[in-house]
């Protein structure tokens, strides 16, 4: 196996990535083309082998684990402390809705899929908001726990490239942020793999405490 | 004032960026364009207030403090622990040659002088090596320091760059070394203006110890 891009995979990844640096914030149409030039198999093997050393993520890949269905009824009726409220009220004020549930090709194929379908899990637990700065957090966060994620470290890589061309005076605020999100990400557990569906009732700051997230 | 740049400046700042991610690194041809591209007044008098409120960074930019010439068949004579000794040994196996002199038309021409001068002395106190994982933490040494810096950030965020696209393998060291960088560059006294050369004498360890640069 290698991680080696072969030269129109290079190219794509590069075309996408600027493509990215001059899309506006929250463009999600720019972020399909990058999406699609860094899932190669090679980094993705990796990152599964990493994966695979923690007992918590391997059981989900075998199991397939999903969190859907989501029943936001019953999560908005939780307390206001607790993850499920929480995950509700951020997807409510964020006007998000969970993806598809699908079937699986592959691990790769589940791996992408159970990243997306708890993305914004992860928000809510890392305590990462939703402009540019929780997101920069959030992708250091990623790049800390997948390792060898060319997709995340693309949009950290992107959005530092974005300070640096249209907001120069927000550098500090940018690094600290991708500091902070790497360093919670380095002293969590593995979050792949968590059943957040067994965990909506009980209150934040504890499953946070559970699994070794430092939001402060 | 505004620091925002035009769209021909951003234009030629985002292709001298994505030239630089395709260059083999120490492509110093490369660098050119990315140097004349990050230098917009807006950003260099953002530093330049930053750097006034050190005391000695302030002196240095009024006195236009230099540090050549340097002798470097003195400076090999000098203890193998002085800093002196270590900057000439870090030149020589580097086969490396310091800036000339030469008159400043002004502050800012003075800035990139004395920061170009003196830049193979922070690879020395910073304890950064001169291949990709030293360069990276130097860079973000000197984002940490200087604040605004267009031309750092941009180094910083095009060797993010270079390991998505060609290393994703060393993701992780690559971030290891930009959070230790920013850490020393944060904790570390304003380094700009330091006169080195009345420094070459005492050991490397007492000037790290006196400006408070943490290598380990």
């Amino acid at each position: 196996m290698t991680t080696a891009l072969d030269s129109a995979q290079e190219e794509a990844f590069l075309d996408s990535f600027l493509g990215m640096i001059r899309a506006a914030d929250g463009d999600f149409q720019a972020l399909i083309p990058l999406a699609a030039a860094s899932l190669d198999s090679g980094s993705l093997e990796l990152i599964y082998q990493h994966l695979m050393r923690s007992p918590r993520s391997k059981n989900a890949i075998a199991q397939r684990l999903v969190n859907a269905p989501f029943d936001f009824e019953a999560l908005a009726q939780l307390p206001e402390n607790s993850l499920g409220f929480k995950y509700c009220q951020h997807m409510q004020l964020n006007h998000l809705k969970p993806i598809t549930h699908k079937a699986f090709e592959n691990n790769y194929d589940y791996m992408n899929f159970h990243l997306s379908e708890t993305h914004d899990i992860w928000h809510v637990i890392t305590g990462s908001s939703t402009d540019v700065l929780g997101e920069l957090q959030l992708e250091a966060f990623y790049v800390a726990q997948l390792k060898y994620s060319r997709f995340w470290l693309a949009l950290l890589a992107k959005n530092l490239a974005k300070a640096m061309v249209y907001d120069i005076e927000a550098s500090t605020a940018y690094m600290e942020r991708v500091i902070h999100g790497w360093h919670m990400g380095c002293e969590a557990e593995s979050l792949f793999g968590v059943p957040w569906n067994t965990l909506w009732e009980k209150p934040l700051v504890e499953v946070r405490q559970s699994l070794k997230v430092n939001v402060s």
